[in-house]
């Protein structure tokens, strides 16, 4: 029997459509296979560009399907540091793959706190106001990776006055947004501001499939000769296969409803997560309550030191990704974990939850 | 009427069979589309490394699907500037794009000549033999890009046992290898030399449809684990659609029948353009008559300015590259040009060499 894994941020088997996908990409090779076949541009799939441009309200030349999101991120953090060297802002605690590559690259992280609403924007006003260069802001605003946090609109429209006001770059990181299951949806902070200093990136791996590695960027008119040349200089183009898969698939309606039934696929995984957790977990133990997304981030009560924890869990059956690993140099989240809802069973959660509590 | 294009490196349209690929996509996802459609490793698609591997006598782990051949050069030079700081030895002429790469990354170039049979090996020992840190080679011994030149068996010997000699770290880049027209195949240095020193890589753009974008790199085993962070930390996976859709191509033995009928509609395109050049270029021009691949380098009679020659060309009505794109810093080639044969029909091709010579 495999481990019940709360580590994996990944969607459910079930949530895979494999023969509406397979459908989707004989036919698209049907209408326009010698353009798929061929060489493209570095900015991927000139269809799926076209819509996601009409969607976001920019020319089509400010998007860019990448190899998943990740692949963008690389592009364009080294475009935005090569154009602007200096520190790279961070939310604590944050997706742990960004804070490698930066690492990597050898970019200044600085980090800024959160708080039960996500990003303060007391302490990023303070970073600004501290002066010296800025290269760019990382967020990601709706439930955030790893704490399922999300911004409230009036801090969006506070951050996009900031950006403007700071001449501040930003990189809103959004592959969750669409993934809500109760909640209004709210604007972007790059609709607020109007896609001047905003880019906005999101992807397909969480509404389709992530095995399709389809991410996109929305990026300012005056980066995409830099994106561009990236992009290009690195894989001359993407795969254009899978993007004209999800082209034909959203060309013929089929989007929306399979986001409906991935909806209600993993609304009902975080509810019996929530619940095993409410039924299950110590007194002062603090959780996120998310409104969509696949996470939610856990505070153990008292001194429980979470990579211990790990271990013995581990041992039990029971797998999660301790919070350290999503601050730089793990500065933070030793007594926390990030827990995904998203790829075991309703059963299977709450039989891990309890597992789990059972440790504490 | 578009432009009669000697330029673009790319497979003429005909020889992308888009039922054929649409059915095996279908029927890949059909066989495995769970884990088609999730996250999957840094190397790529299983099954499909598998195969490779087994073609290439090493282990699974040491294959690595990349987006392309040049998103795998991207890594591969990454990786080896990090482990071994130094010079990085390309044949003069090369292929333009990797040159991009070296030098955005800082990398110190060195060019060792080439004669009608390659890489001058003379050349290389002697470069080998003035001392300090070489990072890495990186050679196309077969039907070379821009050249169409390929080094002869005894070389390839010669070769394999400099690298051992001297613990030189080669890169062989093979995409034409099985484009081949005429004659009779030759052993790779990664074969010869055991995959000690010599990493090899090849793609399937050439033999099934660019716009899949697959490259492939066999490393040697103490890279395998800094290479596979590398992909991980850029993409997490590659996309795993078009690797299982040619997975399932030559699971089902249609790779090589494809194979055989891209042969034959190149090979009449190669016969084409040496046929022209025979009968229409002045005295004193010369060129390379490859057994196989995409291009053939000529060299102008006399003191042709390339550049100039390839503006009054693109007025009339047909396009080529120039020569001195792939030397670093434009230091060769003034008066040569790289002329891809593998787009054009017969009939344009014949009509566009008419109409070169006659600018001449």
């Amino acid at each position: 029997m495999a481990a019940i894994s709360f580590a994996r941020g990944a969607p459910a088997p079930e949530c895979l459509d494999q023969a509406l996908i397979g459908d989707c990409a004989r036919a698209a090779l049907e209408r326009d296979g010698i353009t798929i076949l061929s060489y493209g541009t570095g900015g991927g799939y000139g269809p799926l560009r076209e819509l996601l441009a009409e969607r976001h309200g920019v020319a089509p030349g400010r998007v860019f399907l990448t190899t998943g999101g990740l692949q963008g991120f690389v592009f364009y953090a080294a475009v935005q540091l090569a154009l602007r060297p200096g520190r790279v802002l961070v939310e604590a605690p944050t997706y742990d793959r960004p804070l490698k590559i930066l690492a990597r690259d050898g970019a200044e992280v600085v980090t800024i706190a959160m708080d039960d609403e996500g990003l303060d924007l007391d302490a990023l006003e303070a970073e600004l106001r501290k002066g010296g260069p800025i290269s760019f802001l990382y967020t990601i605003p709706t439930f955030q990776n790893p704490s399922g946090r999300t911004i409230g609109v009036e801090r969006r429209r506070r951050l996009a006055e900031l950006a403007a006001e700071h001449d501040l770059p930003v990189l809103e990181d959004d592959p969750y947004g669409l993934v809500r299951y109760d909640g209004e949806p709210l604007p972007s902070i790059h609709e607020i501001e109007g896609g001047q200093k905003v880019t906005f990136t999101s992807s397909f791996s969480k509404t389709v499939a992530p095995g399709l590695r389809i991410g996109y960027f929305v990026v300012p008119q005056e980066l995409a000769a830099a994106y561009d040349d990236r992009a290009v200089s690195t894989y001359i183009s993407p795969s254009l296969l899978p993007q004209a898969t999800v082209h034909e698939l959203m060309h013929r309606g089929a989007f929306e409803p399979n986001l409906e039934r991935v909806r209600g696929l993993l609304k009902a995984r975080k509810d019996a997560m929530l619940a095993a957790l409410a039924a299950e977990m110590p007194e002062g133990t603090r959780w996120s309550s998310p409104e969509g997304g696949y996470f939610l981030w856990l505070d153990f009560a008292g001194d429980v030191d979470a990579a211990h924890l790990l271990t013995r869990a581990s041992e039990a059956g029971v797998t999660f990704v301790r919070g350290a690993d999503f601050f730089p140099n793990a500065s933070g989240g030793w007594s926390s974990a990030r827990l995904a809802f998203s790829y075991e069973t309703p059963e299977r959660i709450a039989e891990g939850v309890a597992l789990l509590a059972s440790l504490l």
